[in-house]
């Protein structure tokens, strides 16, 4: 009994928190092809121009291969 | 003057936040002994049957060898 | 056409949450001189003496050297 | 005289072995389009709910861009 | 909706093969308590005095704290 | 307010320079759709069967999800 | 023939020295049950009050499991 | 005998090369403080607006603490 | 009481599977001189041109000095 | 209630010790403003044109934003 | 069909930039022996007392064992 | 102006620090071929039959190629 999974890395971003950042991808990688698992793998950010702090979350996603 | 502290491991699963999933085990590990310091070391997670997202979020704890 | 940034580390510390801790440090680095990103590399933390967990983020902040 | 190569992400999953785990993603990738080379990078795995032992390998896969 | 788990630290140890080395760790800590997942981190070994191959083989364990 | 980005991983290859290799790698990829940012990550190289050095360089891009 | 190990982490403090932090840690835990290896993974510290240098040594340590 | 050095982290820019970018962060510091030696950490970029291949360079500079 | 060790870096290669690589390097180098401990680092592998996966694995051994 | 800290790197350079390298650094830099915590990252070295050991230890220091 | 390969690890200079320093090192030892493929692992440098900026690139060498 | 260095790697042992398992591998080192430059990379150890805590530490030696 065999599965194979593929791997793709995304980034995310909110001027919220670093979860919403997180959800923000799930939630669109999901609908495309349902998540299995993520892996929170490099949170940075900047400042943007009106001075708010926008977090850039990158997350490895786990979908099963169709 | 020499103390020793053990390190164990814990993963915390919150379908709230990362700092849910954190404060969840830190509180249980502090409940059998006194938390000193902690380190968050990996956070992963998955999208439950009912389109969930949930943090697991892995956490070192120092706490003072009795 | 050449430009130079420095790179300086901080770390931010939050009752709140891992987020608030992020914010105290980029706000406080961005009022000396402002912020062009910032990487999150270290959520750590301890018990407070009265039970509280506090959220201890080591940032580390781009900025224009001047 | 340049080339381009494309690497891709997939996790291999066996009850028999590891090397089992990578057979399954290279040769799976492999139909799709010739596989230059790739590079084991997480054997990770869990305890299935009858009891055997499941290899999960995650495979970093190079094909050549055509 | 929360729950909490423990890592816990192996090394086995196998002349067959490093896959043996892994069953030998996980089918022990298994028979402890129920293992939910593991992670690979250090294949390692010695040549015993009679010239065999020893692979040890260190395993993260993750298990549900009762 | 919240954008989504693809991390993408190719390998250039250049007989040139390391500089070389990773500007094939990158007009490459803008072409199909503009780069935001790249990052390099692993230089790596072979001496080709007439005794030229050929530079290998893995670089990981982000571009907007359209 | 197979044999398995547990791995333990703890943390040993000394004003003296390094040296003296892993002794304090590996001493302490050979008592309870003999120390087969370990591996010292990330000396801290701190200033104490009265302005001594206080070194902390985390240890991982592997014993036999009986 | 005793010496202490500092080392502080810049980040480089140039549309020219990687080794462009080494060269203008170290000159630069050099000026203020002559350099000891230098670490390059992170090699990462952009495209312009007018599509150009811009690299950016993280040193990290060691220099003598007068 | 003191001793020497060398320690040097082998990469074995089989079709038949990880542990034939290693053992392949293993038993060579142990013919030069005995093998005190080894070092699984870095699995990787390509696909030859009859279609077979070719695992390359890389070994660090550390042998006493004579 | 919110608090910030600064990370600086330092090099300690002794003949004696690595302790000693450490004691130069954080004793050198406590004089400057309260060191709070510091970390080893880097043992290093060279041998002196006399034949002496020199240890270089970078280590990172934590200090109170006053 | 079993072949051992040794990796070799150099540190090559050149004033001019990190890719002649690479190339210093690879044709060195080609001479020696031919070179199946090379790492970057760590580029590095110092400024020259005449105010030169040196660039040291270590990197690792795999050869056919003979 | 080019040079090029080779970079070994040993393992020192002793029961008294690891400083001075540091000074035994490159006082060995030192005498074949003048050492330029070292680099711990990984202290371990063990407790003898005898209770005795034996050091082991390995070093990375950079030594001009003659």
């Amino acid at each position: 009994m065999s599965k194979t999974f593929e791997i793709i890395e995304r980034v995310g971003i909110s001027t919220e928190s670093t979860n919403d950042a997180i959800r923000n991808v799930i939630e669109e990688a999901h609908k495309e092809k349902p998540v299995a698992w993520f892996e929170v793998t490099e949170p940075r950010g900047r400042v943007t121009q009106d001075g708010k702090i926008e977090f850039q979350v990158t997350v490895k996603i786990g979908r099963k291969l169709s």
